[in-house]
């Protein structure tokens, strides 16, 4: 794991926050959040309960960090890829390309994020959880935000029909990110192949006009 | 419910099955499926814990029940729609319309089923949770090949550009259930404007050409 993916500003360099979460991000990835055994992943970073309960108080604290870590890391990627672009288009396309720049393990990550966000539409009983749970929302927001802002700017310049933008955000982002549900490392299509007929179809369905009806 | 989306051929007018799978539909959706307590699943239907073992072992197994029938539903949807299309690009819009002719209570099961898609990854530990999880998996192949092989009829007739149909079949569902992420009945859109314009990106995707790179 690029270990940045898990790593927040007030981890200290003798934290243990980092190492758990990608212990956790391995065995969710491997048998699921549900099947996953809490103490396996203390067992994979050689620590004991005791010290694995001082960072997280739950399994689904730890989950709802790596989510809003992935989370976080999206929104960070959308800003950087797409500060530079001289066109909504090429922003358009450097913010698709961005969101699979990832390492095996960042994908892992997505994968899990993917797979739990139902997890965020119901309240959690924990004051931790559910401080996670209202960031990962407010990062939802943020995201689809991003996306529906480069939309406007597009359709603003005449470079994109006009469409309800946030609803093509929403779209786009149900493309680009249900492609976590399928892929995987090692499989018989590269990640690279894979992003590139995505932009394609992102493109298409932004700036692409109807073709004429047989 | 239209209490068909739940019926099974070998329900007998006397089985209690399609209720106390209309009531786990409510509380899975209402509270996630997680937070559902499965005694609370007997309550709604007002039957007593050994009735509801008589038709369901476990959550786990009514949950991938559900999932098994909404799966195949839309296996059903998808061929009563595209049956009788004049061309591709006809039976790619009708395939999408039908996906969202549903009722508040399919698109509910809907819900539960993208929510719960990633538990169809792993082995359950129990016999028939695991022959439900495997007919499951069986219908997710079965869709996207009904989605691949009208994208490949519509490619050899030359409606669509030739482009990669498995994957354009993954993408194009990873866009329409994305849908059930974050619609909600009763919200500010309707399903109806939401079925037109996925149809929408769904043909610019398929058969759009690419616009001219800036």
């Amino acid at each position: 794991m690029s270990i940045e993916a898990l790593t927040e500003a007030d981890d200290g360099p003798r934290s243990k926050r980092p190492a758990i979460l990608a212990a956790a991000v391995e065995c969710f990835g491997e048998v699921g959040y549900e099947a996953t055994k809490w103490s396996e992943v203390a067992d994979r970073v050689g620590i004991g309960q005791t010290a694995l309960y001082h960072y997280f108080e739950s399994k689904a604290h730890c989950l709802l960090t790596i989510m809003r870590l992935g989370l976080r890391n999206s929104d960070a990627a959308f800003r950087e890829a797409t500060a530079g672009a001289s066109s909504s288009s090429d922003a358009l396309r450097a913010a698709v390309e961005a969101a699979y720049a990832l390492s095996p393990q960042e994908v892992q990550q997505n994968r899990i994020l993917q797979s739990n966000i139902a997890l965020l539409a119901n309240e959690r009983a924990s004051r931790r959880e559910e401080t996670e749970r209202q960031a990962c929302r407010e990062l939802v927001a943020q995201v689809e935000h991003n996306w529906a802002e480069l939309l406007e700017r597009g359709m603003a310049a005449g470079e994109f029909p006009r469409r309800d933008p946030q609803m093509m955000a929403r779209s786009l982002l149900g493309l680009v990110v249900g492609v976590w549900r399928w892929y995987r490392p090692g499989g018989p299509l590269e990640l690279r192949t894979i992003s590139d007929f995505i932009t394609g179809c992102c493109v298409r369905m932004v700036a692409g006009r109807e073709p004429d009806a047989g």
